[in-house]
């Protein structure tokens, strides 16, 4: 029912982006977090209308449909409270001191937007890194308007979505253009959107082949434009043996749970667990391998993930010298995610880079290394990760530290004793890691620094006071954190 | 007398540098700032002869250079204390709330060294973006070794600087490999060191051909890394009608410096002035060009730079309706620029892409358009500028918000009633802009904030606090400023 954008389409779409954006950048920062707010409250009047199209196209469960719901008005509700403080336009001023030689000028920066962003829905997030989700928040906040390529999977679920946005956006009388849903199963529509001149920059999370593509083609643009992927990883989570010989099972249950969650589907989803050879491991394994069992399979996103899920487990089973622990013990339907757990030796995974790529879904492989020196080589060999975890005491935190830096340099995350999945959102976090985890990890795409994706610094210099933005102004009327010659303040010059 | 760095040496200073990183990215901010500053006193220390060293190499008059040695010096002390101060980490706390469904954990966020670094020497700046110039102090800074790219032009110069860096290294007990020159004329040597895997960023100062090979290297690696590559612009001064009215002949001579000033070798050198048809641009052409006569030629850089520019200056003169203003009268020299002007319509600048381009020297083109949408139109055509000027009063800048919104955005730095020459080092400073200007508009290379380039966010959770880097501890021993729970404080928790 969902046709895709035809060239023209897009050509229209994007010149009203752009007349939008050169309007919409005006707006003050209080009327940008209104407009993130009446988003807010939209889609909380979607009721259960929209639950009942997401979980009939998602196969996503009720429960987890409202709690996704409800974190996605969180972030428009918080991410506005933080837009309209202010604080991430890194507003600096550096005041004239006209006696020095040469003369010092009166110079005043701050953040502002970059222009129209085109944002991609993520499949395993429907609401909170689809359509109104994250992303979309950031790049308003930013003040720049948003071309939403609604994912396939859910195109129905995103249509309710972009309705409620375009309500709100009606309600706020935000300029036409502000926000476009466009439809597109084919390459061609994306190729199209990220290389046309007036798309500034661009925001997706999901696969790594699409991630790179999308990263390829803003790089090859006449004017590049920074494309921010979150291409998802395997997650390592460290089992150090003081810790998990006092803990194997309670440590084996978290981690069943962690990998099961949402059917797997979540890009923090601890795809590889590495221990040391010895009791505490052969318990552990033993432990979390019954727990595997008893985890009944759920229905995965859509077929496509189902099949790339039996494909890429299937073939990371028949390397050699990887053997199944254990599978879930209840029968698996067509649609569904088996819980599969599988183990191999420390050489075993480092002779082989099958083993260090991503099987989404509720798969995860135990690493079995023979001492310290091998673990420490296992987390040299692996690529830029989300996320990595220790289970450990403290004194083998303070034991370890060339585990520990070697880990640390891999990461965008890092968590002790909890597990990767559940990524809280708040300024602190950190939604990013080396490259392939995303294609730029100096920003986050969690958190209302992710705001600062979409922004770019420009510098006033000797403009006079009346003329200058007022963020700017000596007067400081919204009471934002400036740094005023060099020292953070909040009072007026 | 320099050799080309083979392969075999430009893997060997790889392995050097990335386990000096390994080392370096421990050493607290005191360690760093204070090796900075023992830079700066060795630099100092190098006395006349580097003077005299850098004025044969470089054409430079000695007190430019004195003067640049000076900036440089400042750079690497005013660096090294806003390191030592830490707002740069951008350090952010959320605490624990353990009672909210699910748990929060606790969770904290800084910044971390990204990795080796490669630093390209700029030919025109001898010190301030050479050897132990802006990039490297920066990097140092962030925590990151630096591999130095030697500019040939200047290659004495860059090794007594490179001996400095390297007593200083040696005083403050750096780990070998903190710091390696390197020579290189071929494009082999740029492309092999910036191809490198344990290459995690690089920085370059110079041409956009120069710029965009380095951006595209860095980009089709397995692993892309951020390239930030300075690449100059046209930096346009637009004349508005009433201001030039009252002061044609004072800004004729601001102009006049600011286009010969260093034989015009700037990256913010003016090469575009955009005025309004009428008897007040009239004198103002008039005058320039008196004032050009007047200047003498100097001697640049090197011969490169003096061929491209006749070749990119006569091209520009030969274009279809572009007429000379004026030219010194002072007989050229076989190695100096001379100093030119020229004008065409807007018409005539709207239709030839030619006269968009950077003429890299002491030559600026004035266009006088028909009226102000006219100059709307010639804003609107423009690539992306490090900077833009306007001459204007208070009521110009008022009564014509669609030109200032315009210029607003394809600028970095937006300037009033002022020259774009003379880019102050201070942290509200944005050297920066839209591409071409730059390859990544998002950070500036003057100014404290460029340590942000050579840096990437990782966030902690549910360390316990004797875990923590001490920038993150509870105690905030060094009482940096962070943001806690929201709230940016100095205060420990």
């Amino acid at each position: 029912m969902f046709k895709d954008a035809t060239s023209t389409e897009i050509e229209n779409i994007m010149q009203n982006a752009w007349k939008a954006f050169h309007l919409y950048r005006k707006f003050s920062l209080t009327q940008r977090a209104d407009f993130m707010r009446t988003i807010a409250i939209e889609l909380d009047s979607c009721g259960d209308a929209l639950i009942q199209t997401a979980m009939a196209e998602t196969n996503l469960p009720e429960a987890r449909l409202r709690g996704e719901r409800a974190r996605t008005i969180f972030q428009l509700n918080s991410y506005a409270e933080a837009c309209e403080k202010g604080s991430w336009l890194n507003a600096c001023i550096d005041t004239a001191i006209p006696d020095k030689t040469p003369p010092k000028p009166d110079i005043r920066k701050m953040l502002v937007p970059l222009g129209p962003v085109v944002v991609f829905g993520a499949s395993n997030f429907p609401f909170a890194y689809s359509t109104a989700g994250g992303d979309t928040a950031c790049v308003f906040a930013a003040g720049c308007p948003v071309i939403l390529k609604a994912h396939p999977a859910h195109a129905q679920t995103s249509n309710l979505v972009a309705t409620a946005i375009l309500l709100a956006a009606d309600k706020c009388q935000m300029p036409k253009g502000i926000f476009t849903h466009v439809y597109g199963a084919s390459f061609e529509v994306g190729k199209n959107l990220v290389s046309h001149p007036y798309t500034k920059a661009v925001a997706f999370t999901g696969s790594y082949l699409g991630g790179t593509q999308l990263f390829d083609w803003g790089n090859q643009r006449k004017e590049p434009i920074p494309v921010f992927a979150e291409m998802g990883s395997i997650n390592p989570i460290f089992l150090l043996p003081e810790k998990l010989k006092s803990a194997a099972n309670e440590i084996a249950m978290m981690c069943a749970g962690s990998i099961t969650m949402g059917v797997g589907q979540f890009c923090t989803n601890p795809g590889l667990i590495i221990g040391i050879e010895g009791d505490a491991l052969q318990t552990f394994i033993h432990d979390l391998g019954k727990a595997i069992q008893k985890i009944e399979p759920s229905s995965m996103l859509h077929n496509g993930i189902v099949n790339a899920y039996k494909k890429n487990k299937d073939n990371a089973l028949l390397q050699e010298d990887v053997h199944l622990v254990a599978e879930s013990e209840t029968m698996v339907l067509e649609n569904q995610g088996l819980p599969t757990i599988a183990t191999a030796s420390g050489q075993t995974f480092l002779n082989n880079p099958v083993l260090h790529q991503e099987v989404f879904g509720p798969y995860s492989i135990v690493i079995r290394c023979k001492d310290m020196k091998e673990m420490i080589e296992v987390a040299e060999s692996l690529e830029g990760q989300l996320s990595a975890t220790f289970m450990a005491t403290e004194n083998e935190v303070k034991d370890n530290t060339e585990l520990v830096e070697t880990v640390k340099n891999i990461c965008g995350r890092f968590i002790l004793n909890n597990v990767p999945t559940g990524v809280e959102v708040c300024l602190s976090m950190h939604h990013g890691g080396p490259f392939p985890a995303t294609t730029d990890n100096r920003f986050s795409s969690v958190g209302a620094d992710g705001i600062k994706r979409f922004a770019r610094p420009i510098a006033f210099q000797n403009w006079s006071n009346n003329l200058l933005p007022d963020e700017l102004k000596n007067e400081n009327t919204f009471g934002i954190w400036r740094t005023v010659n060099n020292e953070f303040t909040k009072d007026p010059i």
